[in-house]
Protein backbone atom coordinates (compact mmCIF):
# COMPACT_ATOMS: atom_id res chain seq x y z
CA UNK A 1 0.00 0.00 0.00
CA UNK A 2 1.40 2.93 -0.70
CA UNK A 3 1.65 6.10 2.25
CA UNK A 4 -2.06 8.41 1.73
CA UNK A 5 -1.31 11.49 -0.54
CA UNK A 6 -3.42 13.54 2.10
CA UNK A 7 -0.12 13.92 4.64
CA UNK A 8 -0.88 17.07 6.09
CA UNK A 9 2.06 19.54 5.10
CA UNK A 10 3.20 19.85 8.76
CA UNK A 11 4.40 16.25 9.10
CA UNK A 12 6.03 16.84 5.45
CA UNK A 13 7.93 19.62 6.46
CA UNK A 14 9.06 17.97 9.89
CA UNK A 15 10.57 15.26 7.70
CA UNK A 16 12.35 17.51 4.99
CA UNK A 17 13.26 19.19 8.58
CA UNK A 18 15.07 16.32 9.81
CA UNK A 19 16.41 15.38 6.78
CA UNK A 20 17.74 18.28 6.11
CA UNK A 21 19.47 18.02 9.63
CA UNK A 22 20.82 14.89 9.72
CA UNK A 23 22.79 16.09 6.42
CA UNK A 24 24.23 19.33 7.45
CA UNK A 25 24.78 17.32 11.01
CA UNK A 26 26.99 14.75 9.02
CA UNK A 27 28.86 17.13 6.69
CA UNK A 28 29.78 19.46 9.85
CA UNK A 29 30.53 16.46 11.89
CA UNK A 30 32.70 15.18 9.03
CA UNK A 31 34.24 18.73 8.66
CA UNK A 32 34.84 19.14 12.79
CA UNK A 33 33.84 16.67 15.47
CA UNK A 34 33.02 19.01 17.85
CA UNK A 35 30.93 21.30 15.91
CA UNK A 36 27.80 23.07 17.88
CA UNK A 37 24.31 22.73 17.38
CA UNK A 38 24.42 26.14 16.10
CA UNK A 39 26.53 25.93 13.58
CA UNK A 40 24.80 22.46 12.23
CA UNK A 41 21.18 24.26 12.71
CA UNK A 42 22.46 27.46 10.58
CA UNK A 43 24.06 24.77 7.87
CA UNK A 44 21.01 23.15 7.91
CA UNK A 45 18.71 26.22 7.33
CA UNK A 46 16.56 25.83 10.33
CA UNK A 47 16.33 27.32 13.54
CA UNK A 48 18.00 26.12 16.46
CA UNK A 49 14.17 26.41 18.64
CA UNK A 50 13.06 23.67 15.12
CA UNK A 51 16.08 21.64 15.68
CA UNK A 52 16.10 21.00 19.12
CA UNK A 53 11.81 20.07 18.29
CA UNK A 54 13.51 17.02 16.62
CA UNK A 55 16.86 15.80 18.77
CA UNK A 56 16.43 17.22 22.29
CA UNK A 57 19.99 17.25 23.15
CA UNK A 58 23.45 17.15 20.70
CA UNK A 59 23.82 13.42 21.87
CA UNK A 60 20.66 12.64 20.36
CA UNK A 61 21.67 14.14 17.22
CA UNK A 62 25.36 12.90 16.95
CA UNK A 63 23.36 9.30 17.82
CA UNK A 64 21.15 9.72 14.83
CA UNK A 65 24.40 10.67 12.23
CA UNK A 66 26.07 8.26 13.72
CA UNK A 67 23.15 4.91 12.83
CA UNK A 68 22.90 6.57 9.78
CA UNK A 69 26.41 6.72 8.74
CA UNK A 70 26.78 3.20 10.05
CA UNK A 71 24.21 2.27 7.50
CA UNK A 72 26.07 3.62 4.44
CA UNK A 73 29.09 1.70 5.96
CA UNK A 74 27.66 -0.98 6.22
CA UNK A 75 25.94 -0.86 2.73
CA UNK A 76 29.75 -0.07 1.35
CA UNK A 77 31.19 -2.65 3.50
CA UNK A 78 28.26 -5.52 2.42
CA UNK A 79 28.86 -4.42 -1.16
CA UNK A 80 32.41 -5.55 -1.53
CA UNK A 81 32.92 -9.33 -2.61
CA UNK A 82 34.49 -11.27 -0.07
CA UNK A 83 34.65 -14.12 -2.13
CA UNK A 84 37.03 -16.03 -4.38
CA UNK A 85 40.94 -15.56 -3.89
CA UNK A 86 41.39 -14.81 0.00
CA UNK A 87 44.32 -12.48 -1.23
CA UNK A 88 42.71 -10.55 -3.26
CA UNK A 89 39.26 -10.41 -1.77
CA UNK A 90 41.58 -8.95 1.36
CA UNK A 91 42.88 -6.04 -0.95
CA UNK A 92 39.20 -5.03 -1.96
CA UNK A 93 38.12 -5.70 1.79
CA UNK A 94 40.99 -2.92 2.73
CA UNK A 95 40.40 -0.62 -0.17
CA UNK A 96 36.49 -0.81 0.99
CA UNK A 97 37.31 -0.73 4.51
CA UNK A 98 39.71 2.25 4.35
CA UNK A 99 37.32 4.35 2.13
CA UNK A 100 34.89 4.24 5.36
CA UNK A 101 37.05 4.98 7.72
CA UNK A 102 38.79 8.06 5.78
CA UNK A 103 35.46 8.76 4.89
CA UNK A 104 33.36 8.88 8.35
CA UNK A 105 36.67 8.99 10.68
CA UNK A 106 35.18 12.51 11.95
CA UNK A 107 31.87 11.22 12.64
CA UNK A 108 33.76 8.17 14.43
CA UNK A 109 35.59 10.11 16.63
CA UNK A 110 32.31 12.35 17.73
CA UNK A 111 30.78 9.50 18.29
CA UNK A 112 33.32 8.63 20.25
CA UNK A 113 33.21 11.49 22.57
CA UNK A 114 29.73 11.49 23.05
CA UNK A 115 28.12 8.00 23.03
CA UNK A 116 28.04 4.88 25.46
CA UNK A 117 31.21 3.00 24.53
CA UNK A 118 29.24 0.16 23.70
CA UNK A 119 27.48 1.99 21.07
CA UNK A 120 30.26 2.72 19.39
CA UNK A 121 32.13 -0.63 20.16
CA UNK A 122 29.04 -2.66 18.58
CA UNK A 123 29.62 -0.99 14.96
CA UNK A 124 33.37 -1.64 14.94
CA UNK A 125 32.85 -5.08 15.93
CA UNK A 126 30.27 -5.71 13.33
CA UNK A 127 33.14 -4.46 11.08
CA UNK A 128 35.93 -6.72 12.53
CA UNK A 129 33.45 -9.67 11.70
CA UNK A 130 33.47 -9.89 8.55
CA UNK A 131 37.56 -9.26 8.29
CA UNK A 132 37.80 -12.06 10.83
CA UNK A 133 35.85 -14.17 9.03
CA UNK A 134 38.01 -13.74 5.45
CA UNK A 135 41.27 -14.06 7.87
CA UNK A 136 39.96 -17.46 8.82
CA UNK A 137 39.18 -18.84 5.83
CA UNK A 138 42.14 -17.43 4.07
CA UNK A 139 44.29 -19.10 6.80
CA UNK A 140 42.70 -22.29 6.34
CA UNK A 141 42.74 -22.06 2.60
CA UNK A 142 46.72 -21.51 3.19
CA UNK A 143 46.36 -17.66 1.44
CA UNK A 144 47.25 -16.00 4.31
CA UNK A 145 50.22 -16.72 7.36
CA UNK A 146 49.34 -18.89 10.23
CA UNK A 147 52.51 -18.66 12.36
CA UNK A 148 51.00 -15.60 13.86
CA UNK A 149 48.06 -15.02 15.66
CA UNK A 150 44.71 -14.22 13.60
CA UNK A 151 43.62 -11.50 16.49
CA UNK A 152 47.32 -10.20 15.19
CA UNK A 153 46.16 -9.80 12.40
CA UNK A 154 43.49 -7.99 12.39
CA UNK A 155 45.01 -5.57 15.03
CA UNK A 156 47.93 -4.95 12.34
CA UNK A 157 45.07 -4.07 9.57
CA UNK A 158 42.78 -1.97 11.78
CA UNK A 159 46.15 -0.07 13.62
CA UNK A 160 47.36 0.79 10.36
CA UNK A 161 44.31 1.83 9.01
CA UNK A 162 43.60 4.14 11.16
CA UNK A 163 47.57 5.38 11.27
CA UNK A 164 46.86 5.86 7.57
CA UNK A 165 43.82 8.59 8.73
CA UNK A 166 45.77 10.08 11.01
CA UNK A 167 48.73 10.33 8.30
CA UNK A 168 45.98 11.75 5.83
CA UNK A 169 45.11 13.81 8.47
CA UNK A 170 48.45 15.20 9.14
CA UNK A 171 48.76 16.22 4.92
CA UNK A 172 51.86 13.57 4.97
CA UNK A 173 49.73 10.72 2.88
CA UNK A 174 46.85 11.83 0.37
CA UNK A 175 43.81 9.52 0.03
CA UNK A 176 44.11 7.57 -2.67
CA UNK A 177 48.00 6.83 -1.84
CA UNK A 178 46.73 5.98 1.63
CA UNK A 179 44.74 3.12 0.32
CA UNK A 180 47.41 1.65 -1.92
CA UNK A 181 50.07 1.46 0.84
CA UNK A 182 47.35 0.08 3.23
CA UNK A 183 46.91 -2.90 0.91
CA UNK A 184 50.23 -3.23 -0.41
CA UNK A 185 51.28 -3.25 3.55
CA UNK A 186 48.75 -5.28 4.37
CA UNK A 187 48.91 -8.27 1.53
CA UNK A 188 52.59 -8.24 2.37
CA UNK A 189 52.50 -8.58 5.69
CA UNK A 190 49.36 -11.62 5.99
CA UNK A 191 51.08 -13.65 2.75
CA UNK A 192 52.49 -16.77 4.19
CA UNK A 193 56.32 -16.05 4.92
CA UNK A 194 59.08 -18.13 2.62
CA UNK A 195 60.16 -21.24 3.73
CA UNK A 196 64.10 -20.38 5.72
CA UNK A 197 66.14 -20.50 2.92
CA UNK A 198 64.45 -20.19 0.31
CA UNK A 199 65.16 -16.77 -2.12
CA UNK A 200 63.40 -13.98 -0.30
CA UNK A 201 63.78 -15.93 3.22
CA UNK A 202 64.79 -14.15 6.00
CA UNK A 203 64.68 -16.85 8.59
CA UNK A 204 66.23 -14.73 11.56
CA UNK B 1 91.52 11.61 40.45
CA UNK B 2 88.99 9.45 42.58
CA UNK B 3 86.65 11.57 44.64
CA UNK B 4 88.06 12.92 48.08
CA UNK B 5 87.13 10.38 51.03
CA UNK B 6 86.09 12.89 52.93
CA UNK B 7 82.52 13.81 51.35
CA UNK B 8 80.20 14.80 54.41
CA UNK B 9 78.58 12.02 55.70
CA UNK B 10 74.93 14.46 54.56
CA UNK B 11 75.72 14.76 51.46
CA UNK B 12 76.17 10.84 50.58
CA UNK B 13 72.84 10.39 52.23
CA UNK B 14 71.18 12.31 49.95
CA UNK B 15 72.69 11.23 47.33
CA UNK B 16 71.41 7.57 48.27
CA UNK B 17 67.93 8.95 49.23
CA UNK B 18 67.97 10.56 45.81
CA UNK B 19 69.07 7.25 43.86
CA UNK B 20 66.32 5.25 45.73
CA UNK B 21 64.02 7.58 45.04
CA UNK B 22 64.62 7.79 41.28
CA UNK B 23 64.37 3.87 41.69
CA UNK B 24 61.34 3.62 43.57
CA UNK B 25 59.81 6.37 41.18
CA UNK B 26 60.86 4.31 37.84
CA UNK B 27 59.14 0.83 39.36
CA UNK B 28 56.42 2.94 40.70
CA UNK B 29 55.61 4.50 37.42
CA UNK B 30 56.46 1.30 35.00
CA UNK B 31 53.65 -0.45 37.26
CA UNK B 32 51.15 2.36 37.23
CA UNK B 33 51.54 6.19 34.92
CA UNK B 34 49.56 7.38 37.50
CA UNK B 35 51.45 6.40 40.96
CA UNK B 36 51.82 9.14 43.63
CA UNK B 37 54.58 11.26 45.16
CA UNK B 38 53.36 9.78 48.67
CA UNK B 39 53.36 6.09 46.87
CA UNK B 40 56.93 6.58 45.68
CA UNK B 41 58.50 8.36 48.87
CA UNK B 42 56.72 5.19 50.68
CA UNK B 43 58.74 2.96 48.48
CA UNK B 44 61.64 4.84 48.60
CA UNK B 45 61.76 4.46 52.60
CA UNK B 46 61.96 7.99 52.53
CA UNK B 47 59.47 10.42 53.95
CA UNK B 48 57.65 12.87 51.27
CA UNK B 49 59.24 15.49 53.19
CA UNK B 50 62.66 14.35 52.26
CA UNK B 51 61.48 13.58 48.57
CA UNK B 52 59.94 16.83 48.11
CA UNK B 53 63.86 18.26 49.39
CA UNK B 54 64.90 16.55 46.41
CA UNK B 55 62.20 16.86 43.87
CA UNK B 56 59.91 19.89 44.18
CA UNK B 57 57.01 18.99 42.21
CA UNK B 58 56.06 15.38 40.96
CA UNK B 59 56.66 16.81 37.55
CA UNK B 60 60.30 17.54 38.24
CA UNK B 61 60.41 13.83 39.86
CA UNK B 62 59.01 12.32 36.00
CA UNK B 63 61.11 14.43 34.70
CA UNK B 64 64.13 13.05 36.41
CA UNK B 65 62.90 9.49 35.77
CA UNK B 66 61.94 10.19 31.90
CA UNK B 67 65.51 11.57 31.98
CA UNK B 68 67.19 8.20 33.23
CA UNK B 69 64.72 5.82 31.41
CA UNK B 70 65.47 7.67 28.41
CA UNK B 71 69.20 7.30 28.93
CA UNK B 72 68.63 3.29 29.58
CA UNK B 73 67.19 3.36 26.11
CA UNK B 74 69.54 5.06 23.90
CA UNK B 75 72.12 2.49 25.59
CA UNK B 76 70.05 -0.13 24.69
CA UNK B 77 69.69 0.68 21.06
CA UNK B 78 73.10 2.02 20.40
CA UNK B 79 74.12 -1.65 20.85
CA UNK B 80 71.88 -2.70 18.92
CA UNK B 81 73.84 -3.75 15.49
CA UNK B 82 72.32 -1.70 12.88
CA UNK B 83 75.17 -2.73 9.84
CA UNK B 84 75.19 -5.31 7.57
CA UNK B 85 72.18 -7.07 5.63
CA UNK B 86 69.24 -4.83 6.06
CA UNK B 87 66.90 -6.67 6.92
CA UNK B 88 68.50 -8.98 9.52
CA UNK B 89 69.11 -5.78 10.69
CA UNK B 90 65.59 -4.57 10.94
CA UNK B 91 64.83 -7.56 13.09
CA UNK B 92 67.38 -6.79 15.18
CA UNK B 93 65.84 -3.30 15.75
CA UNK B 94 62.72 -4.25 15.89
CA UNK B 95 63.08 -6.45 18.80
CA UNK B 96 65.29 -3.91 20.80
CA UNK B 97 62.95 -1.12 20.07
CA UNK B 98 60.09 -3.63 20.59
CA UNK B 99 61.82 -4.11 24.46
CA UNK B 100 62.09 -0.38 25.15
CA UNK B 101 58.23 0.23 24.37
CA UNK B 102 57.09 -3.02 26.05
CA UNK B 103 59.68 -1.96 29.02
CA UNK B 104 58.89 1.79 29.24
CA UNK B 105 55.38 2.24 28.00
CA UNK B 106 54.28 3.30 31.36
CA UNK B 107 56.74 5.49 31.84
CA UNK B 108 56.17 7.09 28.46
CA UNK B 109 52.71 7.62 29.58
CA UNK B 110 53.34 9.07 32.29
CA UNK B 111 55.68 11.55 30.82
CA UNK B 112 53.58 12.34 28.00
CA UNK B 113 50.39 13.38 30.53
CA UNK B 114 53.08 15.26 32.83
CA UNK B 115 56.13 16.93 30.69
CA UNK B 116 55.82 19.79 27.60
CA UNK B 117 55.36 17.90 24.32
CA UNK B 118 58.56 18.83 22.44
CA UNK B 119 60.51 17.18 25.95
CA UNK B 120 58.89 13.60 24.81
CA UNK B 121 59.06 14.15 21.11
CA UNK B 122 62.44 14.93 21.05
CA UNK B 123 63.32 11.26 22.68
CA UNK B 124 61.25 9.70 19.66
CA UNK B 125 62.41 11.15 17.06
CA UNK B 126 65.80 10.44 18.30
CA UNK B 127 64.87 6.59 18.40
CA UNK B 128 62.81 7.24 14.80
CA UNK B 129 66.00 8.34 13.49
CA UNK B 130 68.02 5.13 14.14
CA UNK B 131 64.96 3.20 12.09
CA UNK B 132 64.58 6.17 9.33
CA UNK B 133 68.54 5.58 8.47
CA UNK B 134 68.23 1.84 8.37
CA UNK B 135 65.12 2.27 6.15
CA UNK B 136 66.92 4.97 3.70
CA UNK B 137 70.01 2.07 3.56
CA UNK B 138 67.72 -1.07 3.09
CA UNK B 139 66.24 0.52 0.57
CA UNK B 140 69.53 2.11 -1.57
CA UNK B 141 70.51 -1.54 -1.15
CA UNK B 142 67.00 -2.92 -2.74
CA UNK B 143 66.31 -5.00 0.34
CA UNK B 144 63.39 -3.38 1.28
CA UNK B 145 60.69 -2.14 -0.82
CA UNK B 146 60.81 1.71 -2.32
CA UNK B 147 57.10 1.28 -4.11
CA UNK B 148 55.80 3.30 -0.32
CA UNK B 149 57.02 6.39 1.16
CA UNK B 150 59.86 5.41 3.38
CA UNK B 151 57.54 7.87 6.18
CA UNK B 152 54.95 5.14 5.77
CA UNK B 153 57.15 2.65 6.89
CA UNK B 154 58.32 4.41 9.32
CA UNK B 155 54.82 4.98 10.61
CA UNK B 156 54.01 1.17 10.34
CA UNK B 157 56.55 0.14 12.22
CA UNK B 158 56.08 2.73 15.35
CA UNK B 159 52.13 2.23 14.61
CA UNK B 160 52.77 -1.37 15.55
CA UNK B 161 54.81 -1.18 18.11
CA UNK B 162 52.21 0.50 19.89
CA UNK B 163 49.24 -1.49 19.21
CA UNK B 164 51.47 -4.71 20.56
CA UNK B 165 51.93 -2.62 23.69
CA UNK B 166 48.12 -2.11 24.03
CA UNK B 167 47.64 -6.11 23.31
CA UNK B 168 49.91 -7.62 25.64
CA UNK B 169 48.13 -4.50 28.30
CA UNK B 170 44.93 -6.28 27.79
CA UNK B 171 46.58 -9.65 28.09
CA UNK B 172 45.90 -10.81 24.26
CA UNK B 173 49.31 -11.12 23.81
CA UNK B 174 52.76 -12.14 25.93
CA UNK B 175 55.79 -10.07 25.30
CA UNK B 176 57.43 -12.65 23.68
CA UNK B 177 54.85 -13.51 21.16
CA UNK B 178 54.11 -9.65 20.80
CA UNK B 179 58.43 -9.53 19.67
CA UNK B 180 58.32 -12.06 17.17
CA UNK B 181 55.02 -11.36 15.98
CA UNK B 182 56.30 -7.51 15.05
CA UNK B 183 59.42 -8.92 13.56
CA UNK B 184 57.47 -11.37 11.24
CA UNK B 185 55.41 -8.84 10.58
CA UNK B 186 57.92 -5.94 9.47
CA UNK B 187 59.74 -8.06 7.57
CA UNK B 188 57.22 -8.99 5.33
CA UNK B 189 55.73 -5.94 5.09
CA UNK B 190 59.03 -3.98 4.15
CA UNK B 191 60.40 -6.54 1.43
CA UNK B 192 60.53 -5.68 -2.07
CA UNK B 193 57.25 -6.98 -3.48
CA UNK B 194 57.55 -10.07 -5.94
CA UNK B 195 56.60 -9.00 -9.46
CA UNK B 196 53.24 -9.39 -10.66
CA UNK B 197 52.56 -12.78 -11.79
CA UNK B 198 55.74 -13.87 -9.98
CA UNK B 199 54.39 -17.12 -8.14
CA UNK B 200 53.51 -15.44 -4.84
CA UNK B 201 52.88 -12.05 -6.33
CA UNK B 202 49.64 -11.14 -5.77
CA UNK B 203 48.94 -8.02 -8.33
CA UNK B 204 46.29 -6.36 -7.04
Amino acid sequence: MSPPATTPPRRADARRNVAAILDAAQECLIRDPEATVAQIAQAAGVGRVTLYGHFATRTELVDAVFERVTAQADTMLAATDVSGDPMAALARLVTANWQVVHRFRAVLAAAERELPPARVRGHNDRHLRRLTALLARGRAEGAFRTDLPEQWLATTAYTLMHAAAHECAAGRLDPVGAGVALTATLTAAFAPPPPPGAPGGHGT
